[in-house]
């Protein structure tokens, strides 16, 4: 007798009357007159449960497995038969039934068998994994996470864990969480009445990541072609569905590449991931088709089946003043594109991902590599249909003197950027490269609407339970 | 004419004669008398970099050629030859050399072609990784983590990403980093003066996470295999070779799983991510073998080759106190046993890895699984030759009754781990996992004594440079 997990039984790698014991949580219990009880467990291996079927000849029959709920575990023995019924190609006929773990008062359980808000499974994070979508949302979450590290490697890319903690707000790009040691109820001050950060852990004012980006950088103008996958952190006060204070991102960064090179890159990266996901988890992408959203498989084919449509900036902004569509937000050139335009583009006017590039440098970061009209810079955004924006990168001003100049015009200080600047002096090269969001990829292809519902225990405003 | 790395150059990818361009950063540059230069081209694709042989007939040679120094960024196209020199099968005779970078007063560049002490390339960590050493240790890295997440997609465990940000300090493992947005110079204070966590972004008083095991055990509790790979932080002053304030963790965790069977789990992940970096990083291994520990191969292969022996900690307290040798702190049952004694047991006594397992309980954490003794709880540390501990695991306490008891003794309040009971309450099962620190890996593997050199930019007391 083995222990075998249900994705093996249920994929019929157990001959029919080997006996075997699967080990999981019950689903669902039904007994019927004749004296039988079906018993449905998952283990977590697959999106299926596997069916046993539990006759009253068992010794605890009448003592414990018609009292059997959902979410109780066990260790179910039995032999693999051919199912007669619908659905599954085998199950089990149960010669014992094991309770190792019961449910208190079944009536109070919070995962009971019925269909629950997604907002109240947030509220019970620590046992959501036991239900269907989480459970699909965890295999589908390490399925692209697993594919994304299986891409970069097979392109002899290094993963970089860029810092978490750092004392450079360098990236300018919002607000920030302070990492701190200091005793708040009697902080050390300076003769200036300032708090001293000289006294606190690392001896300056400390900061949560808000991107891996320019620490990257140096990997990239060393070992070519890097990437990093860890989390960051904003400490914006947005409450909405796709804005979280603690998310992962992705952001590979290449030497000798120009915008149309990780142009590239993000085309095949979405393309890689995306059949991934399709071969590895057609079970629960099944379930997110048929439950959440009927485009969840038909959207990824298409993204995959479709070159991606580049764009410029400029041209995007007429076809979006002629297209005589009303939008709530003007367009005009030099304003940032809305949600809204972003979605009219890649969902009307195209129809398939875009690559809108060449953006005016006014609404851009001061690292991006200026274009030669010296108004637009070297800027893309991949907009996919039905989200609208999910990757962002750009070529990085590599020249120094262009850098200097962007530095002075934005009236960032030289010092705080000595050692981005130190890249630009000594074998400076072209490069370039992009961030994802691993939410909102999680997200788009899921189908789940908020990307709290797709990261195990999300963070946002008054909210870090767990 | 093709671009080439040059791992694929100096691996015969490309026939001799054919034409292609390498670009990357110059590491040396030698002229001989008869007018040729040769080029020493490093790319991070392997450790080796490839000679380009570039003679006085270029246009750009007495321009620009002669004048290339150590860091200068180049591309130069050329005919594949073989070599004729020893160490490499293949080089480049050179037809043309682009400068990319030149190297602003090479004189003061820090990398300049000489041996820097590890001390002193920390305080360079931006341009650190175009040195031998560093780059061999990221792609090291790289390669043990890519095992990782290889070793556990293959036997179907879920990667989990825990939180990074959390309210709750229930491993109570150590000192914590406070994670806040509240304004220092205005803290808002309740009526009874305290310092009014209400106000602060999550609502709560807010910490970085010691460890993801806690969260990570109701996945556990769901999907049965599961395992975290993430950042975790320590606030604690210590300046060793040891220590970092942040620094990454594996943590797997396994329902239906005895002791046993994560002390097996343990041992095959070790073997499986060092007989992936024998076999990936050669190149790099030979370097750490010839230049950094000469025991940095033999050691991993002693390893695959042999069994982990298990020991109990009440037999490895006896043999510690009857070996004859001294220690410096003296050895009794009941308390913790230090790195002498691990050392001595691992390298002298056993000369492999031990296992070694049932602590007495009142040295270990109050969520390890209480043995029927009523004194040990089933906890285990992996110690390594040359090293000592590197895992440290436990079988967790499944049984209610009895973890309510142990918090009871230890004085801890029902109501903060009122998640973390019900898994105890709905369905419990028995379930055990372990810990690995990464950078203890990687210096493990490598040799390096110091893992503030094989992170990219370490974080310790007074230092969160970059």
């Amino acid at each position: 007798m083995s222990i075998a997990v249900i994705k093996d039984v249920l994929g019929g790698k157990f001959a029919v009357g080997e006996t075997v014991s699967v080990r999981g949580w019950v689903r669902t219990r039904r007994d019927s007159k004749a004296g039988i009880s079906f018993i449905n467990i998952h283990d977590g291996s697959c999106f299926d449960a596997v069916q046993a079927v539990a006759p009253n000849e068992l010794n605890n029959y009448q003592s414990e497995v018609v009292k059997l709920t959902t979410g109780c575990s066990v260790i179910i023995t039995g032999t693999v038969a051919e199912s007669a019924g619908k659905g599954q190609a085998f199950e089990l006929q149960a010669t014992a039934v094991e309770v190792v773990g019961w449910v208190e008062d079944p009536d109070t359980y919070p995962m009971a068998p019925k269909r629950h808000s997604m907002e109240y499974l947030r509220e019970f994070a620590h046992l959501r994994p036991r239900t269907n979508i989480s459970g699909a949302v965890t295999r589908v979450r390490h399925c692209l996470a697993q594919a994304v590290h299986r891409f970069f490697d097979e392109r002899s890319f290094y993963w970089i864990s860029t810092p978490i903690i750092t004392t450079s707000d360098a990236e300018g790009a919002g607000e920030l969480f302070r990492v701190s040691t200091l005793d708040m109820t009697n902080l050390p001050l300076t003769e200036q009445g300032k708090v001293d950060y000289k006294e606190d852990f690392f001896g300056k004012e400390a900061f949560l990541t808000v991107s891996g980006q320019l620490n990257v950088e140096t990997y990239a103008c060393a070992l070519s072609n890097v990437y990093t996958f860890g989390p960051t952190f904003r400490a914006e006060n947005s409450n909405t569905s796709r804005h979280l204070a603690e998310f992962w991102m992705i952001e590979p960064e290449v030497a000798f590449a120009d915008l149309e090179d990780v142009a590239k890159l993000a085309e095949d990266m979405l393309k890689y991931v995306f059949k991934a996901v399709l071969a590895e988890r057609a079970d629960d992408m099944a379930f997110f088709a048929e439950r959440i959203d009927k485009e969840a498989i038909s959207r990824l084919e298409h993204v995959i089946a479709n070159d991606f449509v580049h764009m410029d900036y400029t041209d995007a902004v007429e076809i979006l003043q002629n297209c005589g569509k009303e939008f709530t937000y003007p367009v005009s050139w030099g304003t940032d594109l809305q949600s809204e335009h972003e979605r009219y583009l890649a969902e009307e006017h195209v129809g398939a991902p875009i690559i809108l590039k060449n953006y005016p440098r006014d609404i851009k970061a001061f690292y991006m590599r200026q274009n030669d009209d010296g108004k637009t810079v070297a800027a893309m955004d991949v907009l996919a249909p039905g989200i609208g924006e999910i990757i962002g990168g750009s070529a990085r001003e590599e020249r120094l003197d262009m850098f200097d100049k962007r530095l002075d015009e934005m009236g960032l200080p030289k010092e705080e950027y000595s050692w981005y600047r130190d890249l630009r002096r000594y074998g400076t090269v072209p490069h370039a490269g992009f961030g994802l969001g691993f939410e909102r990829l999680v997200a788009y292809v899921t189908g789940v609407q908020n990307i709290r519902d797709v990261i195990p225990f999300p963070r946002s405003p008054n909210n870090a339970e767990f």
